[in-house]
């Protein structure tokens, strides 16, 4: 037939999801697998070359691209990784998108996933029709993309909306990031869980944690509410520099809906100036699990259609 | 003659400065003048209109267009302050541009002091051919422009860039912006100087209490540090969430020379991600005490050479 599609990768830490998406952003064929083969430093690009050739096989019409979202800051001119991210220590200044190109025979564009999903997020989501805003991804950890005009604030080399990284906390545990004080320890997922550990608690799951306090758990309130404030302390402190019109939130920590969104949002609006606080607004992200897949896809086309610019995106 | 130039005026807490400037951003007529000539409300309307009636009657050829800097958030579109400045109280929500233009019968633009010294650098100075740089000025408190693709970043309603109102501060001084912790207190020139008040030192600013520490005295030397560091969190926080290539140093306090920039620089790599200090370049304004006049004879240039837009700028 003669319909065309863009295929969109989004490697996390754990999964790899993916799908085919058509120019309008309509996403077919969504799928999920483990984000490695093996754990190898090629485990992560063994996963996607295997989905995306799954993808082209099972596909009718033609496959014009592929996108792809990782996690850590990407360059956009290069396609190179830069900067150490937990999840693929690895992969530090690796030209990810070169290896994909030779290894696929397609135009490739890679982002960092935070990025796709706000783009996924202005194009298809809650995020229609505003000149600024932001998405948090609440995962593992904290990630944030910024839409500027329509377009991803890259910043100098990629390494735009690294808000978790900020001298925030409270206390002193310290993050593989380097950064004193920096506040990802207090205010993410994985801090809270660490936390739970370490006070002998059997909760599996952060959103465990907010169903308890939300039951009433003294505790668990109170480990709850110290990670939403420096959480809020920390979207604050960009929307007092950038100003933007609309917080979209989201990432598997978002599943955990008003339980999460009603104190964040108190904490945003309690740590933001009043003149930025009051146009805000503050959404739960409308594309769910599937934004970073769809902003992937999405990047793949704006490859393709501005050839130009190596990617959809600001290259700024 | 056949001549063309604009006004730049730029309003500070304390002078009003203006010159005219050329359509390639040469500056001529640099002066200053009280920023009120009176205490009332229209104190410092009645200073801009007789600095630029003045600056018309000495200018020989045409005067296209009027620039004008105030402290505090300007929204782009409406060109109405927005949102509370300390130096400026009486002025929330005034139609700075509409009342000017009126009175003058020239276009006028307006813009917040700290972007248009951002602009300026960004065309004339230091910053000169960067994709994304952030000036800070340094005066009583602590202002900031973010300059991306050649143009100031507004945010939603012109508050990016409240660099200053971020909860990064170690002690419990309050800060009349309202956000709990705000860190201007402990990074700012005033807040320094406060600081010595209360401690019954006879600094009669902060450049002299920078001396002194650079001399050898200790109780300067800790205050300083203290500041410094305060100050060097606060820029690393704006590092780390848009990855500039450049960081501007300027305003008053710029003066001190690498007595300020020589730590400033250490602190802001201390608290800056490694991948994004890796290429930072952070130098001291070029254009010094007539950047904001600069900026605004710039601004006001393209507000007739891009009429369609109400200012030069990003209107995001």
């Amino acid at each position: 037939m003669g319909d065309r599609w863009a295929i969109g990768l989004d490697l996390g830490g754990t999964d790899l999801k993916s799908g085919r998406v058509a120019h309008d952003g309509v996403l077919q064929g969504f799928s999920r697998r483990p984000s490695r083969t093996a754990e190898s430093p090629d485990g992560p690009f063994q996963a996607l070359e295997a989905a995306a050739m799954e993808l082209r096989g099972s596909t009718q019409g033609e496959i014009v691209a592929l996108g792809v979202g990782v996690p850590g800051p990407i360059d956009p001119r290069s396609g190179s990784q830069v900067g150490r991210t937990a999840h693929l220590p690895e992969w530090q200044d690796t030209p990810v998108r070169q290896w994909l190109e030779k290894r696929l025979g397609l135009p490739v564009a890679v982002d960092n996933d935070a990025n796709l999903a706000a783009l996924a997020e202005h194009r298809m989501g809650v995020a229609r029709g505003t000149r600024i805003s932001i998405t948090i991804t609440l995962g593992t950890g904290i990630g944030c993309g910024i839409i500027v005009d329509g377009r991803v604030l890259h910043g100098g080399w990629g390494g735009a909306g690294e808000l978790g990284h900020i001298p925030l906390a409270r206390g002193t545990t310290e993050c593989a990031c380097g950064v004193p004080g920096c506040v990802e320890p207090e205010a993410s997922a994985s801090g809270l869980m660490r936390q739970a550990r370490e006070r002998g608690l059997e909760d599996q799951s952060a959103e465990a944690l907010f169903h308890r306090a939300r039951l009433g758990d003294e505790e668990a309130q109170a480990m709850v509410e110290a990670m939403v404030d420096r959480l809020g302390a920390t979207v604050a402190t960009a929307v007092n520099i950038l100003n933007p019109q609309l917080v979209v939130v989201g990432g598997g920590l978002a599943k955990a809906g008003d339980t999460l969104l009603d104190p964040l949002g108190r904490a945003i609006r309690r740590y933001a100036l009043a003149s930025h606080a009051k146009g805000l607004r503050i959404e739960p992200a409308a594309l769910g699990e599937r934004a970073g897949t769809v902003g992937a896809g999405i990047l793949a086309w704006e490859r393709v259609t501005r050839p130009v610019a190596a990617s959809a995106s600001r290259e700024s």
